[in-house]
């Protein structure tokens, strides 16, 4: 039987690519880190706090996200959206998340053929 | 404009995960590496040769992929295969990247909503 610490590793690597799709996806509606954190954990797409943190601050610093503190309620937030970079980049990586779904059914059929 | 080298790496890191989905879907059908990188190719799923065959390398030694000479032709070639612990780790990345893809339409359409 296949460890369960070999298949967090190889889930984990799937898992890599795909948390900018679903955070792209979702800050196209502005949102701080923790709402956000909660908003993709109730779409079935659990992600760690020290994972989606700093993601966030790297897809802001590549300019793929704005920020902007919202300083309206008691405790200052900082909020992020996705930029038209970003909505650009998504584009493409949800293409190619398509694309790949698509040439795993044919090699699944091929296959089995 | 969002710059090509950074879509690019938004790219590989999403590729990195499937890559291995892909390879262990095809291998269900043994093959060598360069057959595979082919048929990779040809479903749509381009990968390159230093991708690939390091993978493959790593699969086996994870006890993923089992490992065959084949001497019958004039060169002999290493087949790999996906083993059952392989076909129990797939059957999870299988089940997760379709959750992927139904947590992103979730995302997307609650987004529009």
């Amino acid at each position: 039987m296949a460890s369960e610490e070999l298949l967090r590793t190889h889930l984990q690597e799937l898992r890599r690519g795909t948390v900018v799709v679903a955070s792209l996806v979702a800050l196209r509606q502005p949102d701080y880190g923790y709402a956000l954190l909660q908003r993709l954990t109730a779409h079935g797409f659990p992600v760690d706090a020290n994972t989606l943190y700093p993601l966030l601050r790297r897809l802001a610093e590549q300019g793929l996200l704005t920020s902007e503190w919202n300083t309206q309620e008691s405790r200052p937030r900082k909020f992020y959206r996705t930029s038209a970079d970003g909505e650009q980049v998504l584009r493409r990586l949800l293409d190619d998340l398509a694309a790949v779904q698509t040439s795993v059914t044919g090699l699944i059929e091929g296959v089995n053929r």
